[in-house]
């Protein structure tokens, strides 16, 4: 009995060690507050569910008072400010994520990201640029939030908006 | 007896009024007729079936000539003519899920559109662009043609196409 | 016996003319080596599995030696030299789906490509370019080679790379 019990103290000790971080507990300790998300501004939605896949609608950046970060990265933008635009479309993204899942834990695995810069012929920093949603993603979910991507400069995107970024997302 | 059978009409009706409208019905109302599709001029496909998932390689606007919208849209095209080809371009991949399904009302879920619009560094208006095509989806698949979308600026497209735009449809 | 026998020989040959060609003999007959992936160098993987779809990272055209081809296709380069970029990225990608499968075979269908071409806004031939990477896939795979696909106009792409391209593979 004593060994059973012994065993069953082992097994959880190891899924919390084997099992992701919590990702809500991770969001708390990074200070990221996720907006509210408004209505998207035409005949589409914001993410759609097949099987368990999530396939979400691309997002910009929008800053705390909803305002979208503009300009070509590299030319009306730096590079940093190209980096925390991508930071802000990821947390409008786990916006999404959170109001469709409810506990971003249900996140089994960031599957592919395409992450699109606005920009000029000659720029050639894209990865970095995108690192900026792919590094926040892995500090949220973990070894589950490392993902396939392509990153890929633009001539333009809607608005004049900095970056848009798209993810298909696997589920519980 | 009686109340199973009273049962049975209830289940019908609801089963009406909680399934999607009648796709190719509304596609006849429209008055759009699909065109015949041309073999891909290359190594592909039209569409590649994976589970229930249909993945279809993207199209441009033809009219009803074959003879393909081209230009850029703010510079050689108006946004009106744009948001036309966008439709046109519905039109022709609403042919390849006709000619793959054989019944249109096999399509469960527009799933996600990658809609791509050629066009000049300083545009804008990719949403109202891709409209055109979103639009007609959900015109034609009512509740089942919402989808998860980005709509984007290209540089250049084939042929100087004005839009190109691919999607993933889930069927039954 | 005897007709068990021979249901058996029909039943083999029958097998070996309905499934696809032998892949790796195929990259064998083909002389292609395939290079030793390198790590990415971001947070973000070469490769997530999703039930039995690979989702492929996009790559760039490096050649034997590790350097990228750079440079816009129809400016800085020939159509002949885009082309060839197109088939170094689809052995690029060759060497993703061998390290992750361990055996080309397993391959059961290349589902869906983006391939995305580095060059100016009156560029119009980005089908040609991407048939390098399309027309090898079909090589090595045969019927399972052929994909759904997009081919579009880039306005830059990270380290001036001539090519990009990414996928979506069904496996066993």
């Amino acid at each position: 009995m004593k060994n059973i019990f012994l065993l069953f103290i082992v097994h959880c000790l190891l899924s919390v060690s084997l099992h992701a971080q919590d990702a809500e507990a991770k969001l708390k300790e990074l200070k990221i507050e996720l907006p509210v998300l408004g209505k998207p501004i035409a005949n589409y939605v914001h993410v759609v569910r097949s099987g368990n896949l999530l396939f979400l609608a691309s997002k910009g950046p929008s800053n705390a008072q909803g305002v979208y970060i503009t300009g070509k990265v590299g030319k009306d933008l730096t590079l940093e400010q190209g980096i925390e635009a991508a930071r802000l479309t990821a947390i409008n993204q786990l916006a999404v994520l959170k109001a469709e899942l409810g506990d971003l834990n249900k996140v089994k695995h960031i599957v592919k990201v395409l992450g699109m810069v606005n920009c000029e012929a000659d720029f050639k920093d894209h990865p970095k640029v995108i690192n900026g949603f792919s590094d926040l993603m892995v500090a949220v979910f973990g070894e589950k939030g490392k993902h396939a991507r392509s990153a890929v400069g633009m001539c333009s995107l809607p608005f004049n908006m900095a970056v848009e970024i798209e993810l298909i997302v696997e589920v519980e």
